[in-house]
């Protein structure tokens, strides 16, 4: 497994003009939000730069959870300004924006749809290296400092994808506390909940030498491995961090303690799932995202349109999933439920994951404003075919969700997410 | 923090001569030692290099804790070779002797303590890729296939140093629990007590916030940067491995789980020190092993020399150094403890060193056959002018050690490190 580098520390993002110099870039695009730009971040970034003379140009256009159009905006400015390197500054819509900048300024006569993920899109491999991209997460939530994957919602197609290569690996990831201190409280509780389930799904996903097919040379390994002994390590710590430290992070916007846990528990998760993989979760949350029904808006994201907030889709249905999931390996699932507090001394193994799911029930309760399952979302039975229909294509994340009936056995397959979406309804 | 990619898992070895051939290479120096010539990991790798009809060389004279004459010697053969690539199969010893046949094949008219550290050496960074390197290790111990570091013995100094630069970081190292089953017992046990010693002191380093002086700029920062969130999960899994399976490994060579988790803790080992350093025990080491006046022959080593194996000489010092460091950092010391078993909850702080120490010397006691101290491996109180004055240089570790008093204060420094050495005597 490869890890990209990784500064952590308080006050490392004024370093990052120095970064620039020491990589002999001129100029540098500097990708953000609207909400950033007037941030804390983007102004340390920035003085960073100037103070080292790294010429850069701003681009803070990004869409909070972006689609394929503000994507392809992006990418004709990034086209037309031809800089050196990116530097993201903000959360995964931004990292992932900034990925993807990066990738067709590299390969300006591809088509949009070469690289994305099989079978929405070509899952054409990146066969050359791109140009330097450092992150400065703004969020404790997606870990895409660590990751090569760029996701984004295909409206045509009713659900998210993305791009997941290795060498959409950004070069260095700079993890400073700092930057996140400014989150809404909606923001730390929904990026929080995307570190619970890439902990979750990772730990629980398919073991590494159970994923079939098997490649017949390394170099043909998908990024997603399947669970294994060095990912455990950083999914599970991981884990640990987000049950202690979310509820203070949510709570209470002045406990810088909790505020660096998180973020470094969002870095290890990262590190953790994009090695073993996410599951059905994450599958299972692109259509719902990319679907709102009732264009439902999540309370707290200061955004101009309807919006299911990335962490918000994935955690809804974990209470159903990892029920769901338990039979396929009860000791992961009861170390889960363990870290959320619950003495499993007396469990059966048959309960493993009604006992997980009964804590994660919980937890999410006690954190405050989540939506108690699709419903409070908006939607209802009628859409539950549609959000199948839109998980289906997700096989890079499926293929390692335990349980879960194989390609072969498609219709298995429909009547299992069937009854999870069901079961996801309310909890 | 960056970390070396590792493929782990049994079997894995059979795949390298598909990695060569990914990479391009058509010619690969393999490098190993004499015993591990007629051995299984050599077998599976040279038939994995035929089946891809890689063509290769095969350097077998690798010394066992090589030394300023075997080193040249490999690197005159090289030189003279001029393979695209290397690849390691054996221990610390072999894999440190093949990062350096790759350094000097790539910088052929270097004087040899160009690159050595300083004092002893020049310092001199490398500023160019090396050739691809893919360590093999057959040991549970150096963790030398994640780390950019390379060990020998300078006799001329009376201590062991090194090269220690990013650069000579493999580009993979292949875990594969099938090659250390071979080992003696002996063998298990030194190499494993090389991992205890990586993971307690670079759990027990001084923290990255405090190492001075503070690089002026990211890329000064040296490899070691002292404990850190990250390191220090690394580190704590490898402690709590070692602990549990190192006496199984040692006790029962058909355990195959103990031996399996024993591979993987030295390589997660190996990324935690390679990236927060050690300190007290490899410093006060490397003149113990160079020195040996005794001329001792560790038992179960099968070479033709005087040997006081690398993980003795690290351990033999351990129960004296904790106590020593304790006070720097009781909660620290503490948590170790309690790992060993310990039953902390009436511990007072004050105590915390003495605690570990215990800890320690039990632990060594119960493993068997361990030198009961510096003694045991013959040296004398009269011995300990030359091992204080063979660790002075060994600043890169050195400013890690909490509770050492700083170059500044030179004189303060050699009693504090006499005072290590005689308690080191015996335990
Ligand atoms: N690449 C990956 O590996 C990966 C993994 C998980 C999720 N994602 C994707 O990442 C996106 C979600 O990213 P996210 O959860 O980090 O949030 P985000 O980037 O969508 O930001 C959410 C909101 O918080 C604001 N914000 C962010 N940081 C702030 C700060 N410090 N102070 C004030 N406001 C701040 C933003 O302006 C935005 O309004 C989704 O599109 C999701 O699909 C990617
Ligand atoms: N580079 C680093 O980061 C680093 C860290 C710690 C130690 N070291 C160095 O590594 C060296 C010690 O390496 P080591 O402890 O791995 O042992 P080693 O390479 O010195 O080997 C010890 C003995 O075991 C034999 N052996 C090894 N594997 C075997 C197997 N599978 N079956 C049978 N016999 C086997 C060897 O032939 C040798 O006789 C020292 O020189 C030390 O200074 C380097
Ligand atoms: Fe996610
Ligand atoms: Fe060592």
């Amino acid at each position: 497994m490869a890890a990209s580098s990784i500064r952590f520390g308080p006050g490392v993002t004024a370093e990052v003009g120095m970064d620039f110099r020491n990589l002999g870039v001129r100029r540098v695009a500097l990708v953000t939000d609207a909400t950033l730009r007037a941030l804390r971040p983007v102004e340390v970034a920035v003085a960073a730069l100037e103070r080292e003379r790294v010429r850069y140009a701003v681009y803070a256009d990004v869409r909070v959870e972006p689609g394929e159009g503000s994507i392809k905006h992006a990418v004709s400015w990034a086209k037309a300004e031809q800089p050196d390197a990116f530097l993201a500054v903000g959360g995964g819509s931004v990292m992932d924006t900034a990925k993807l900048m990066n990738l067709y300024t590299c390969y300006p006569s591809a088509s949009f749809l070469d690289f994305v993920n099989k079978p929405l899109g070509g899952g054409r491999p990146i066969d050359k290296p791109l140009k330097p991209l450092i992150c400065v997460p703004t969020t404790a939530g997606t870990g895409s400092e660590t990751t090569g994957t760029a996701i984004f919602d295909l409206a045509g197609k009713r659900a998210k994808t993305g791009v997941a290569h290795r060498a959409l690996k950004p070069l260095l990831g700079i993890c400073d506390p700092l930057n996140t201190r400014t989150m809404p409280s909606a923001v730390h509780a929904s990026s929080g909940l995307d570190v619970l389930c890439h902990s979750l799904e990772s730990w629980t996903a398919i073991p590494y030498h159970e994923r079939v097919p098997r490649p017949t040379n390394p170099i043909l390994r998908p990024a997603y491995q399947g669970a294994n002994p060095i990912s455990d390590i950083f999914s599970l710590q991981a884990l640990r961090a987000t049950v202690k430290y979310l509820p203070r992070a949510v709570r209470d916007p002045d406990d810088a303690e909790a505020q660096s846990q998180m973020l470094l528990a969002a870095t290890l998760a990262g590190v953790g799932f994009g090695n073993a993989g996410v599951h059905l979760c994450h599958g299972m949350s692109y259509p719902i995202s990319s679907q709102n029904p009732a264009r439902y808006h999540h309370p707290g994201y200061v955004v101009p349109h309807p919006i299911i907030p990335h962490g918000v889709s994935v955690a809804v249905t974990a209470p159903a999933v990892f029920r769901f999931t338990g039979p396929s390996n009860p000791d992961r699932h009861l170390a889960a439920a363990e870290i959320f507090g619950v003495d499993i001394a007396n469990v059966k193994s048959e309960s493993a994951g009604e006992v997980l799911s009964e804590a994660l029930s919980e937890f999410l309760v006690k954190l405050g404003d989540q939506p108690r399952g699709l419903k409070a979302l908006g939607f209802s039975e009628g859409d539950v075919d549609g959000l199948v229909e839109g998980t289906i294509p997700q096989r890079r994340v499926l293929m390692l969700a335990p349980n879960l009936a194989s390609e072969e056995e498609a219709e298995k397959g429909r009547e299992q997410l069937r009854g999870l979406f069901l079961d996801a309804m309310e909890y």
